[in-house]
């Protein structure tokens, strides 16, 4: 395991001061032009060098002919080509000094014995002039920390905490909008595509070293060096949670991955007994993988399954607590003191019961503080899931019919989320417990996007919840296993 | 079974031409004034009138001292009162001639013994007067339809086809955003709270019968006249499907809902018994609830279970594979006339087997027009299952470098993402067969929102789309088993 993120051969290609371009033209039909300007429209601030045989300017900037008539040697060269031409750019990428690439172009071992041999000759130029590159059949890096992104989407969103090493480039440039609409990203997301040289776990190592990673998310089709994915994995977990989909263990999952990366999946149990080895959360789809990224990277870890579920609404509580159920968390009952406590904020049509169901609440605060504060301090629970419905028009006439002026009342609610985002926060601080939320309004509603600015998780449905807070569970019993045989 | 819409008891509580209403005010921080104010924001166009001891006027109309003095006799009461107030008020509506009422009030059978006794009688005087009402400890009506909603929260977005039967009077109101995201509505949500008169099976018939209803959607917490629920559906599903969702299973399920209404939960086994005689489709999630709707709702009946999955991504395809094998459905392999058509459109680096991977296109048009034909003329195949992916930022620029005007392309996006939707619909009425998407963009995607505009069903993920897929399917062989055993 390296300990300095500059002696990852990922480095300066994660985090390169020049890049030249290769494939980029004017004519936005093509793959090339799309990446070149993701990494122009992020505002990358080195230097970028497109290298065309025609154009003298690509995209505003200047264009050179051959990679050798460069002014300096850039940290990375990408290349986004046709598969026959790569070999001969890869040498003279070689000949100029470059000790970096990004192989974007596809054709290789992915379709056959012919692009296999191809990727063989590129592996052994690679190796002859001391280059390291991701690919082929990759899209390369979005790092948004460096405003670097070499992929086909244009980035959108703030920097985030992801790392991800995917075996599928859509999983990260395709992923971008998706996980914007939650205030979520990536740290650096890496592409490897065929891994002909680095491969899933050097970018597992880089993630572990790499500052605005605390959470490092793997889409995996085939783990080509088994025994080194178990031991990394077992390094990093006291440090960093690992979560992982692979999806290469049904039929058809096993077919359609081949034809992808040409790699070929192992039967499901297989990987499972790998994960569950190397200490990996395992994610059962796309959308667990970042949910369980969400929440493993913003939670306190707890100290058991045992939740307590707070709402306002019987129905959303009744699901809460059967999705909890289904994920194996367990929901205690009140001691006397916790039932005492609670008894002044529970009206009569409500249940002081597990799921507390407030119903009716007048004064909202209560529902962000004084309720949950109680239900913290229970002795008997690990974590909080907390139902959030804020219907903004309802909000907005109780206000107005408290004789709020219509002007103040934007300001107000802001506010008024606000608090509402800090108290959550500041209570799972306090007692050192997650609170884990849920809700169905669209992302626009503007008390989750106070929640999600606080990076208060709060999930689309109770089942999403309730599966992440296992994974939370999970974690957390992992990270003591290991560690505690790292101390023998 | 009823036949004529007008034979339901809830005819006119769910159509009513005047509403008399109980526990409104001009204060917005108590629940009946937000519920008045959702009936008056949608529009209603029949008569209201709020009655209350001391206002005269409540939300800007005349409001009654008294339900006797009202100048006529309204369709319907509804009741957002304190508990012990509503007898007396039901027994003045009963003299006043009303037939119809909505008991929003709670505090009866769900908090135990003395609200069981006072549900008792409320049931005895709305027997004594002939009156039906739905409740208590509901929410009421929302029917879009009729601008009619007596729900806490405002209505928002068109009037849909999902018709609606609640134990959980949020998972209406606290829905209307969440569907809305997907261009998706009630023709009628009924909120049934304790069902001490009008129940589920009844509003499942006048489901059934209601002309904008599609699709009918459950909520259950618990069965009371078993036998008569199992007829009931029985005769429902050759015309309508029905999907329900049952959370009672769970010891924490059940115990929520208990508290909640009262209903004792059966084992979960025992209900799935009961929906698989009555040939209801099982959802697992609110989430799946409402999938399975979406595309039960909109789609052809499928042949069989056996999918083709078309992508031009690696990863999205493997997913969409692997979930389709999860959830039960077969991806067969192609006919040589099949490969030989798709010849010319799928490049070196892509893959013509099952799920079909295009990578890199140039004409977008052919992935929605000849692409699909190909496969949906495929006889192996039951159903197409299709990923979309619309960068708008990419989209426009290579429409700029085609030498588009900048201030045509707005129009012209238009143009063509209301052509690529309209040709899934075409496609998938002329081969008879569903077509289903999925696409990971935010719902503000302007192709999604288009497709979601021509009813094109594209689901937020490959599994979610895969589980309604495979809800479809399951409905197309149990109406085709229902409808058998009829005939003899």
């Amino acid at each position: 395991m390296i300990r300095d993120i500059k002696d990852s051969p990922l480095y300066k290609i994660v985090n390169p001061q020049s890049v030249a371009f290769f494939g980029a033209s004017n004519r936005f039909t093509s793959m090339g032009s799309n990446q070149l300007n993701s990494l122009i429209s992020l505002g990358f601030e080195g230097k970028i060098y497109p290298v065309h045989p025609k154009e003298t300017e690509v995209q505003g900037l200047e264009a050179y002919q051959s990679v050798l008539e460069l002014p300096e040697i850039p940290d990375v060269a990408v290349m986004v080509l046709p598969t026959g031409v790569v070999p001969g750019i890869l040498e003279e990428c070689g000949q100029k000094g470059i000790k970096g690439a990004v192989i974007v172009s596809g054709g290789f071992k992915e379709v056959g014995q012919n692009g296999a041999r191809l990727e063989e000759k590129i592996v052994e130029t690679a190796n002859r002039y001391g280059m390291r590159f991701l690919g082929p059949n990759c899209l390369g890096v979005a790092n948004p920390h460096h405003k670097y992104n070499t992929t086909f989407l244009p980035f959108v969103g703030r920097p985030g905490f992801i790392g991800m090493a995917s075996q599928s480039g859509s999983f990260i440039t395709q992923m971008f909008d998706y996980l914007a609409e939650f205030d979520l990203s990536f740290s650096s997301g890496i592409s490897v595509g065929n891994e002909a040289d680095i491969d899933i776990i050097e970018a597992m190592e880089y993630l572990t070293v790499c500052p605005h990673t605390r959470v490092i998310a793997l889409y995996i089709e085939s783990i080509r060096r088994g025994r080194a994915f178990v031991e990394t994995a077992r390094k990093i977990i006291p440090h960093k949670p690992i979560v992982a989909l692979y999806v290469g263990g049904s039929e058809a999952g096993k077919r359609a991955s081949f034809s992808h990366t040409g790699a070929l999946a192992g039967p499901d149990k297989l990987y499972d007994g790998v994960f569950r080895q190397s200490g990996v959360i395992r994610a059962d789809t796309i959308t667990e993988l970042f949910d369980f990224s969400w929440v493993l990277g913003t939670s306190e870890l707890p100290g058991g399954n045992r939740v307590i579920v707070q709402t306002h609404s019987g129905g959303p509580g009744a699901t809460a607590a059967d999705a909890c159920s289904r994920a194996g968390l367990d929901l205690p009952t009140f001691s006397a003191k916790t039932l005492k406590k609670l008894e002044p904020y529970v009206p009569h049509t409500g249940s002081a019961n597990n799921p507390v169901d407030l119903t009716f609440t007048k004064n909202p605060m209560e529902y962000f503080d004084n309720i949950p504060r109680i239900l913290l301090e229970e002795p008997a629970a690990d974590m909080l899931m907390i139902y959030f419905m804020a219907p903004k028009e309802n909000i907005k006439r109780a206000m107005a019919s408290m004789g709020i002026a219509e002007d103040q009342i934007p300001a107000l609610s802001d506010e008024l989320f606000d608090g509402q985002a800090q108290a959550m926060v500041t209570l799972g601080q306090k007692y050192g417990k997650p609170v884990v939320g849920f809700s169905f309004h669209s992302r626009t509603n503007p008390m989750l996007q106070k929640l999600q600015a606080y990076q208060v998780p709060a999930l689309p449905s109770p089942e999403r919840a309730a599966r992440a807070m296992a994974a939370l569970v999970e974690y957390a019993g992992i990270r003591e296993e290991i560690k505690s045989h790292e101390d023998l």
